[in-house]
């Protein structure tokens, strides 16, 4: 079943378009759990419509990311571009500089989860990923 | 566009057949982030067939759920059974007594991300979930 003939998720209800001071594009946030003392863990749904992606960025604790409808990019500092296709998981070392989004030709969602979000500092925003590095891809 | 008209996710590649020591049914788990030190999360894809559920049980250091394909039902011990629909999230308390699983009339998946994994005791099996409390849903 090639991509264009898979499902492609709706925008949630109740998301939010994400900050143009950290993403490139048009993107969707939905808080699906939010700060709280049980698991101290949030989780959130982004959808990325395409050519959208968000800025260079760490995560002081860490997050995971899990790919829940399309194919997206996801890129370490110094790393090629790889894919994350749906049902794939990418969990993310604190501090490590990276970025995620859509692919040029379709929308992606991947649910966004932070750890021991007590501990504060949730992310740190760096400079947005530029045409040339986000057309760098190569599969 | 009524639930049987959605698209049904497949079984996810490498998935493992849960044990029936602690299932009810056919129901499939596959691990999508195993323990690690960065994130101390483990994420993991289960999908129940129809009439499928796991035992009652708690998680000492709490659990999410998201369900990712097809309604589900959720219950804590003294509630009613609820449902949880394609999108939505659960955060349970650490030592909850609840049980998960599919509805009798569809395929449901659902992630389960587990904090806080170096504390140990992810899981704490009971008793299974009888037919009696299986079939209470009202809606």
């Amino acid at each position: 079943m090639s991509q264009t003939e898979k499902h492609q998720k709706a925008i949630p209800e109740g998301a939010t378009q994400a900050s143009s001071d950290y993403f490139t594009g048009i993107a969707w946030i939905k808080a699906l759990v939010p700060p709280n003392d049980q698991t101290d863990c949030t989780v959130s749904d982004v959808t990325f419509e395409p050519g959208a992606r968000n800025n260079w960025h760490t995560h002081p604790n860490g997050q995971i990311l899990v790919a829940t409808s399309g194919t997206g990019y996801y890129q370490e500092l110094g790393k090629p571009i790889q894919l994350l296709r749906e049902g794939e998981a990418v969990n993310i070392a604190p501090d490590l500089v990276h970025w995620h989004g859509a692919t040029p030709d379709g929308r992606f969602t991947h649910l966004a989860i932070n750890p021991n979000v007590s501990k504060g500092g949730a992310v740190v925003w760096l400079h947005a990923v530029t045409d040339e590095e986000y057309y760098s891809y190569q599969s």
